[in-house]
């Protein structure tokens, strides 16, 4: 479960980054219209072709394994197979979260299709998905500390319609390597009536602060 | 957030899952390996090109919204737009589950790279989105019953290796329409050291029982 230290200067990573993040975006609105679609089967078969001639290109030279999680020696990291931020994930709506100065995480997100669990709403897991993502960096404290989730719980109080949703995170309490972070997910903006409320405890495992071999110390961030 | 009744015969139903599933499956393999690949620029712009072919074949005529959940007079249901089982849902792994003779639900299932959070590790999240599919269909019982999703909570043990995990789920108390659910999920068959411990509240909603027009009423099932 290690971060891997990598030797590449943060501008080539952001190339790498926009170079991917464009066929993401592409994969994303080919997963959606396969949810969607309505085409024959004539139709499904040309659509088949296509997906088997992109997806061989990609696979001849593919890595073995999982994109893991990378770090450089500027504090860069990268995590482009997260299921809630990575940016090379088709499935990552992606999330992206901002650190507001009342050191609440705050994220805005439209979830479509793909996202579905009940009629026309949000996947109760998805909820509980990208809630526990959120919390996870809340409780790392702007990547100052790594975190792991020990509990989370979950309160649905309403259905989450699909659509515009927000989050809102915050750290509620902290005792030693213990954090205690509180959540919310609906499609106010002020989350006045949360369609799911969650509370979850965090903690900083004590092999955090050990040494890498020499290396730079891996960025702080959720281990989620 | 009402299911569809459909008038169409099962037979017409399993054909176009047949269809659509083959795509789905040839859909979730390019998700993969856009998140593995090695390609240079040249050769991305290729995938792209292709990827957006097959796209707009689709999008021509898709349907406006979500899949939704249908149902015909013959009892048959289908949700292909489930984040967790959805068969037209490429992030979807997708879930199959088993219900025992000892009345636990089980499924197996292999989780790749697109599932990743810590790494080289099943995201917890992710653990969380499946737990709570399996758990609600357990409350259920054997789809003889609507269930929601009450509260959720999750215990975090140990991480998660991806690759082949378990997945059981329990009917642990009953008391009216309020049903607890236990589950766990693995790499190990039987569960004896699970990384997750799920526990859980569902509800049967007081509308389940309503009527809905003079069509057949719809499945029981999870709304998840």
């Amino acid at each position: 479960m290690a971060f891997s230290f990598e030797d590449v200067p943060t501008e080539d990573v952001e190339a790498d980054e926009r170079l991917w993040s464009r066929l993401t975006d592409d994969v994303r609105r080919l997963v959606d219209v396969t949810i969607r679609g309505r085409a024959d089967e004539e139709r499904v078969a040309r659509v088949r072709a296509l997906v088997r001639e992109a997806a061989d290109l990609l696979a001849e030279d593919a890595a073995p394994g999982p994109a893991g999680v990378h770090y450089n020696a500027h504090g860069r990291s990268w995590n482009w197979g997260n299921t809630v931020v990575g940016v090379r994930n088709a499935f990552a709506p992606p999330v992206r979260l901002e650190w507001g100065d009342d050191d609440v995480v705050r994220s805005a997100v439209t979830l479509g299709a793909a996202y579905e669990g009940p009629p026309g709403c949000v996947h109760g897991g998805v909820s509980a998905l990208l809630l526990d993502h959120l919390m996870g960096e809340t409780a790392s404290a702007r990547h100052t500390r790594l975190t792991v989730t020990g509990t989370l719980t979950l309160r649905y109080e309403r259905p989450t319609p699909l659509g515009p949703v927000r989050m809102a995170g915050w750290i509620a309490e902290e005792q030693g390597r213990k954090v205690t972070v509180e959540a919310w997910i609906s499609p106010d903006a002020d989350g006045a009536e949360p369609c799911v409320r969650a509370s979850g405890l965090f903690i900083v495992p004590s092999w955090a602060a050990e040494s890498d071999g020499g290396n730079p110390a891996p960025p702080g961030g959720s281990l989620d």
